[in-house]
This record gives C-alpha cells, structure tokens and sequence, in this order.
C-alpha cells in the first residue's frame, strides 16, 4: 500500500539544468591541482591528476551508443539517493534505449559479491522522488582493497558494464577515486564517478556548493525543532535538549539554528577553537538559562551537534588517555570492583584528565569505561550528550541558586533527532537536485571520463539556471593520518567559523538567547507556493549572496 | 521572524459547514441522559442535566447584541488551539463587531488571577492557522473549587463576559460543566461552554466524533515514523522501537499503525483484556523478531503506546505494593546499602510482585524504587518503556539463540515522539475542524446556552456538509472512583477492541509482521492534491465507514 503522499510524488518531474535538456558539448577547464600535498597525490594518482575540471554547454552530440552502468549507494542514507539513480537511468536510456542500468545490493557488498539486479524501468518508476535507499539497499563496506576491486572488476566485465556510479560521502568518493585511478592504470576501461551524498553537509568545496540530503535533513529536524519550540513557547516550563546527527561537523545544528533560531545552539567547530572545557560548555548553557530566568522564562531550547564531544580538547584527551590505559590493564580492571572503578581510574589517569573524569556525571563515566567497541574503544557516539549537558547545566543552576545568583526553575526534556530525517522524501530542491547530479553522471560517462564527481552547481538560482559538469576527485584530495598512515582523502568540511553563516548565527545568537524569537519552520511542503516549496538552506543561500 | 510556511499558512481559509454561512436557527433535539449513574449525575447537576440535543440548521438570526466572551486553553497543547480562538472571535465579531473576546493567560489561573489579554484582530490574525497555544498560554490548573469560581466570577463581571469558553481534555470539560451548573445556579448569568481538545484522541462518543489535535498530531508521529520505517528498510539492520505519546489510551499508536503499517504495534487495551504480562508482551514481540529473522529481515518498527506500563495488569499490581510499602517503609528502605535495595524489596513483596519486580532489567527496577513524585509515587511516565521492552526482548532472543531457536542478529534503536506533536501546524482538517468549533461556540453563546460542549460532526463528508451543534457535557459523564470519592467525569474513550478501527489492525498486523509492508505518509500537505491535503484520519474513516 502506498499513501496518498507517495501517489501524487511518484507524477512529480524534477527539474533540469536548461542546458541538459537538449544537446549537449563538453566544455574543458583549467586543470586543476588537489587543495594540497600537491606532489604526494600526483605521485598516488598518476592516471587521474590534474584533469580538467568539465562544464556541458549547449552542443550537438545527444544520441550514442548503449551504455551499461553500475551504480552504489554507499554510507548512511541520505534523501534523494533513488532520484539520483532514477537521472542516471533517464540520462543514459536518453542516450541510447538499449542502455541498461545494474544496481550493486546493500552497498559495495554487491560489488564484490557480485549481489545486483537489473534496475529496469518498473524498478525505477516505483522509486522516483522517494527517500530512502532501499531501492538497492546500501552499505558500509569500504572499498579500498585491490582484492576488492579486482573482484567487482569480473563481474562489472561479464555484465559490459562500462562505468559504476558511487553514490557516497566523503570516504566513499576517495575510495571511488582510488577505483577509478586503479581501473585506469590498469587499463580495465571501466570508469567509475561519484556523487555528492550526505546529511551531515560536510563534503563541500569549490566547486560541489552542499552534498545532497543535506536541504532535505535539515528541513525535517527543524520542522521538528520549531514544533517543540512551539511547545515550550505555550507551556513555558521546560528547557527541551535536542541533540542532531551530523558526525563530526556541525553544519546540520547551525542550519537548523538558522531555520529555527533556537535560545542556545553550540557549534563544536567553535569550541575546539576557543579550547573550551566541558565545564566552559555547560556555563555557556547555564548562563542563558539564567538570564532567561530572570525574565521570568523558564524554557528554552539548546540544540547539540553530535560531534560535540570529540571537539572538547579535555574530553578527547580523556578518551585519548582512557582508550590507552583500558587497553593496557584491561586485565587488572575487570578484577576491580565495581563501586571502585571509579576511584580506580581517576587514581590512574593523568591529573588534568582525571579532573575532567571527576566533573562527569556517574552515567557517563560509567559509559566511558564500560560501553567499548569491539576495538576496545569508547563508544562516543553512545554518549547521550543531550542528558550529560542537560545534567551538568542543573548542576551549575543548583549552585548558583545555593549562592542566591539564580532563581528560576529548571526542567530538562530530551530528544535525538536523526533516523527522522535520512530518509525523508527529498524536498524540490534535493529531488531536482540529485536527478540533475544523476543525469550529469550519465553524461560524463558517455564522455568516457572517469576520476569525476558528478558536480551541479549556481543551486541557489533557479534550477534552469544551474550548471552541470564533473570535477576531478584528485582536486579535493590532500593527505591525512589515518591509523598511523598518511593517506590521499577528500578534505572534510567543517564549519568555518569565518564564513557567512556561522557569522550571521553569531551575529543574532544574544538575541534570540534573551528575546524569545523562536521561528516554526513547519514540514517540508511539496505543493504550492514557491517561496514555501522551493527555497533551498540557509547556508547554501548565505553562503551564495 | 517568520518561516515562508507561516506567511503563506496565514492566509488560509478555513472552511465551515455550509450551514454557518448563512443566518441560522437552533433546532432542539431530543432530551438526553448521561451515559451512566443518571440519578447521581441529575442529583449533581440539577440546572444543566438532560438538556437537549442542539443542531444550527438554516434560519434567519444573524445579527444581535455586541458579546463579551472570555476563552481559557486548559491543559495539553493540541494543533488548532488558535483556530478554535479565531472561530470564536470571528463569529462574536460576525454576530455584532462591538463584540469583544478576552483569553485568560495561562490556563485556569488566567481566570482566577485575574490575569488576561484582549485579543483584537491584530493579534488574532498573527495566530490563524498556527499550531501551539502560545497567543494566551495553557496551564493545568484543575479549575474545581468554588472558591476559584468566585475568583473568576469577579473578573468575568468587571469585564462584562456573557460566556466562558473552555478548550480543553475530558477533565478540563468535566470541569467546564461543574463551573456552568455552579454559575447556573448561582443565576450569575454567566455561560460556559466546553470544546473538545486532545490529541490523545480518548474525548470522543456518540456526538464528538474526535477531538481536535489528533489528526495533525498522528499525521506528523506518523510522518516520522514512516521516514524510520524507510531509512529501517535502506540499512536493514535495526529494530527501532518508538514510544508515542497518548496517555492512557492506545488510540495515537492505532491510528500511526494504521498510517505507518509497522511490524508491531503494541495496544494497551489489549494487553489488559488478555491479561498479558510484561513477559507475555515482550515474547510477543521476540517472537516476531525471530520470525523476521528467519527470513534475513534483522529489522522493524515496534509501535508503543505511552501508558502501555499500567495496562500490564503484573506490572499494575506490583507499582501499587510499592507505591504502599515504600510509603510505609521509608525510613527502614533509606538505611538499606544501594547493593542490597534489590534483594530487600523482593524479600518484602508480595510473591507475585516480587517475581514481576525480579524480572524487570535492573535499570528499571531501580527507577521503580528511586525515582518517585512527590507524593511518593512512582513516576510511571517517567519509565522509558521502550527501552525496557528492547532489552528484555533481547533477553529473550538470547535465550532462543543458546536454545538453537533464534539465529538472528538484534540492536535496537528507541524513540519516543510527543513534543514533535503536540503544537505542530493544523492539518487542513484540523484548521477547518477547530475553527468551525470556535463558530459553533459563538452561535451556541448567542443562543444563551451553558453546559454544552461545541459540536462539528459528519467530520468525514467534505466541510460543506458538516453538522454543528451543541452537545449537554452531562451527557457523557458517569460516575467514576477518583482520590477515594465518587466523582462525576467525562468518561473516557479507550481503545475498542471490537471496533473497527482495532479490527482492521488486527486483521493485518500478521501481515506487516511477516512482510515488510511498511507505508511511508510523508510530511502533512497543507497544499496540492485534495486527496494528500485534506484526508482525515484513518480511525475516522473506519468508524463511520
């Protein structure tokens, strides 16, 4: 069964860049050069460095030859993930109708088991304009394995396949580089593209203005933020925390903040720089709950980027420091008893870190030293920061009332907001969006290019005007640690604290600590007016003005 | 600041019945009766007992008097509060523009402060259409005593208030109905007339077909559920179990199961006519789980209402011994160690509650012991049952698998939706329903009556067709055991298990087990297509099919 949402969003024809919808010419840029260690990535990509970066433009080759493609959803869901493949469908059956389209199940797991089915266009008209990936499923699986890529190449071989589309995040696209450097150099003739995918908005740069998802997301949570805000605006007792999925970065919680214009909102980018402590955290809270106690508010909303923990310099050398010694006397610490284990580590640890495992409620030490990976390390995305935060901010409130520097009352509700909007129908924008993306890709391989990011940019504009092309994946490369190693990725994109958005965010935040200035965004609206159905986020709109 | 929805929403029309478009006559029904205890209930209420039916039918009264009418929002937030506002004003002010509406601020205590706003046209049209109760605030102050009614009646006086509308729950109407038979028989001259909130959906009967909230609230829960559902469906590998608001009664939970099609719904008012107990529930859900596994599907929704914990008959019967015994034995518990807490309530239990009390995670046993109100109750809504119920079921599951029974694998992930809800924009159907109610409010204070609560029925026929009237609120009472006395209430509406709505449910949810038949609403529409705008809910369907 399928509700009556489904029904009228299946009729709905995404929009196209004007110049995609006729015949198209390839237009060569300047080549380009990764954003650093310039060097180190030419030498691990000798095939695949330095192209040009690809723009189409109005032209006349249109008709060609069948194309077999491949594509993977790789990664965490993200909505628009079935329009991206429904434009790769459309743009290679436009180009020849014998083209054909094979989907790799559950993620790059399909790849190498050889697990896929022919995505035909029944398949494809059932999936258009929906969220969620389960049109193929999708998977977390890293493909960085020669072992790896030799056997999907059997089966991308048998099935003629002469390009795989990646659709993934920033991990995902440098695997889908390496392939794609891997294949050439050894002459495989298979291509492989990617796509700009995620919700946490963190694979941007020059030339890919937002990953998709992102627009869609951030919509849902703050359809969610101004409902509660709305809440609290008309009981008027309750200070609601509400913790954001987004990994590392905090570009879903500043767009939500801008969407919302929450009481209190932290942006984790922004502790780490002004090397905040835990503490430094929760008095920044305590304080707007004071000062809106004053006012006789008792209420409020704190929104909390996931990430935020791994951003304190004294947690993360607490994590650091803890993973190290559990590991080290893993033996000796299961003999301790449990009501001393606390004592146990804050005897062990060095003083600066064990002051900051002291200030942490029971809960969450206990968290740190008993909830472990299979690796042995801290689970921190287990950490429920939202009732941490909320726990610790009491805990201030308390004393300053003891001291008689506060008189309010404070109630704390909970809430974790991400499995909500992953997989949401993608709104206009990101549904126009990924087809566009999707449809790009088709034509950068029937160029026969590979090493690309399928890139749709100018999204501010109305789609009409958007720009299609391919940029080299190189070009977004520099060389990081990882596990000890230095490695070629994609630079990931955190909030910067001297861009537009961010800035706008501080500029307004004491306003709408002390003001009640909350705004309801309401749910993403698919019908009607323009100004309600196709705008857009606020950081792409801040960041293009 | 506005978000583009609320400019655009603002200028929405909501309809009315045909029939309060024109001049209207009142057309008395039949005398009625309350729905039980009729000699008791008359007893009580002597001036506003067996009063008629009342229906608006096509007449020539339109025009009369300038009314002063005061409105309070009691209780709950529920989307369309500030519909049913701007109905009233816009029907006092149609009746004669010197006519004046006043809304007291935060609930009852508005009325018994003396603390109050008149709301004129420039307020009223800042709030048409928006969702909360923010334009005056709501509070639970339960409005039962004749010494607040005396407070009341001087304000009501000084203001010159012919009527007192007040929005809220059963309770919060019981209450309305006790204040007009107060202010009747005191011949203060003063009206009260109730209107149907919740979104719980349990103030409905015969002649209320639903209460106004539901519909927006079960559209945006199931919104949410269904974006679970698909992202569930995308990375097939968690249970998500989602706890949903709703009080006492598992009307919410049936109407998002009957939106969302779930691989498990749990409904209180089944659990407690089976006399399941906690076992019996989580082996339901175990048993599905393992099913789903046998197939490869390590993946679902579990649906949970909010009050499921005291319908589990065990469960009841062992919080009431607490409740009593930790009373009796406060000081003996508060000298017994932390680590022996356990082993000294099941000692003194009772043997039955004793073995339920040991089968409880510890987590939970502990909050049943520690975390208490005031009054030294257990605080019941404070129990985060889904996570009680995911653990045990993976309790069971691995039992199962050292018995050879289950080999699949579980991880749970736990939501509870509420807040997300409760002041979420109206639904068309709720703008239409709630603003038709405030109308009918104003036609039934024009016609000098007091005692009724507004009536909008026939709620599933297009708005045109609607019937409005006014129904006696002794009608629906009975008399029910509350804190030791007989009490006079609105009897509540619970679950059906016989009606249709339940019957459909049950009818499929083998089905939504054992296929993965999830259904994904999407976000509430408030333009495009009639079918995706202005459908009701599922429930309403089914009882007047």
């Amino acid at each position: 069964m399928k509700s009556n949402l489904q029904i009228a969003r299946a009729a709905y024809q995404p929009k196209l860049p004007a110049v995609l919808k006729g015949a198209t010419a390839l237009q060569e840029g300047q080549a380009t050069q990764s954003v650093a260690n310039q060097e180190d990535i030419q030498k691990l990509f000798p095939n695949t460095y330095g192209m040009p970066l690809l723009k189409f433009v109005q032209g006349t080759a249109k008709a060609g030859e069948p194309l077999n493609v491949g594509v993977i959803l790789s990664g965490g869901q993200a909505p628009g993930g079935h329009n991206v493949i429904s434009g790769i469908f459309d743009g290679i059956k436009n180009i020849n109708k014998d083209s054909r389209l094979f989907g790799f199940k559950m993620g790059p797991d399909g790849l190498i088991n050889h697990d896929y089915i022919e995505l035909t266009s029944d398949i494809i008209d059932e999936y258009r304009n929906t969220g969620g990936f389960d049109i193929i499923g999708s998977g977390r699986t890293k493909l960085e394995k020669t072992e790896q890529f030799d056997k999907g190449l059997i089966i991308l071989k048998k099935l003629g396949i002469k390009a795989l589309v990646i659709i993934g995040g920033d991990d995902s696209n440098t695997n889908a580089c390496v392939l794609a450097e891997y294949y050439a150099a050894q002459k495989t003739g298979v291509q492989v593209i990617g796509c700009p995918k995620t919700i946490d908005g963190d694979l941007k740069n020059q030339m890919i203005e937002t990953s998709f998802g992102f627009d869609t997301a951030c919509k849902t949570y703050s359809e969610m933020i101004g409902n509660i805000q709305r809440d609290c605006n008309s009981s008027r007792k309750y200070w609601h925390f509400i913790k954001l999925m987004g990994r590392s970065a905090s570009h879903i919680a500043l767009e939500c903040a801008l969407q919302t214009q929450p009481s209190y909102c932290i942006i984790s980018e922004e502790v780490e720089k002004n090397n905040m402590s835990l503490a430094d955290v929760v008095e920044g809270i305590a304080k707007v709950v004071k000062q809106r106690a004053d006012k006789g508010w008792n209420f409020g909303t704190v929104l909390i980027p996931e990430g935020l923990i791994e951003f304190i310099p004294a947690v993360k050398s607490l994590i650091s420091e803890l993973n190290e010694f559990l590991a080290a006397n893993a033996d000796e610490f299961a003999k301790v008893a449990k009501d001393s284990q606390r004592d146990f580590i804050i005897e062990h640890l060095s003083k600066e870190n064990a002051a900051t495992y002291a200030s942490l409620p029971l809960g969450v030490a206990r968290q740190l030293t008993l909830d472990r990976d299979p690796h042995g390390n801290v689970q921190v995305s287990l950490i429920e920061t939202e009732k941490l935060l909320s726990e610790m901010v009491g805990n201030v409130l308390a004393q300053w009332k003891k001291e008689g520097n506060y008189n309010g009352k404070f109630a704390a509700m909970h809430h974790f907001f991400g499995y909500e909007g992953r997989c949401a129908a993608p709104s206009n924008f990101d549904a126009d969006y990924c087809y566009s993306l999707g449809y790009t890709a088709s034509l950068l391989i029937q160029s026969g290019k590979t090493g690309y990011m399928s890139s749709v940019r100018n999204l501010t504009a109305p789609a009409e005007q958007w720009i299609a092309g391919g940029v080299p994946i190189t070009m977004m490369m520099n060389l990081e640690r990882r596990h000890g190693e230095w490695k070629p990725v994609i630079q990931k994109a955190l909030v910067e604290l001297d861009g537009k958005p961010f800035k706008k965010f501080a500029e307004n935040r004491q306003n709408w600590a002390l003001n009640t200035e909350f705004v309801y965004p309401g749910p993403i609206q698919y019908f009607g007016p323009s100004e309600v159905c196709d705008q857009t986020t606020k950081t792409l709109a801040l960041e293009q003005a």
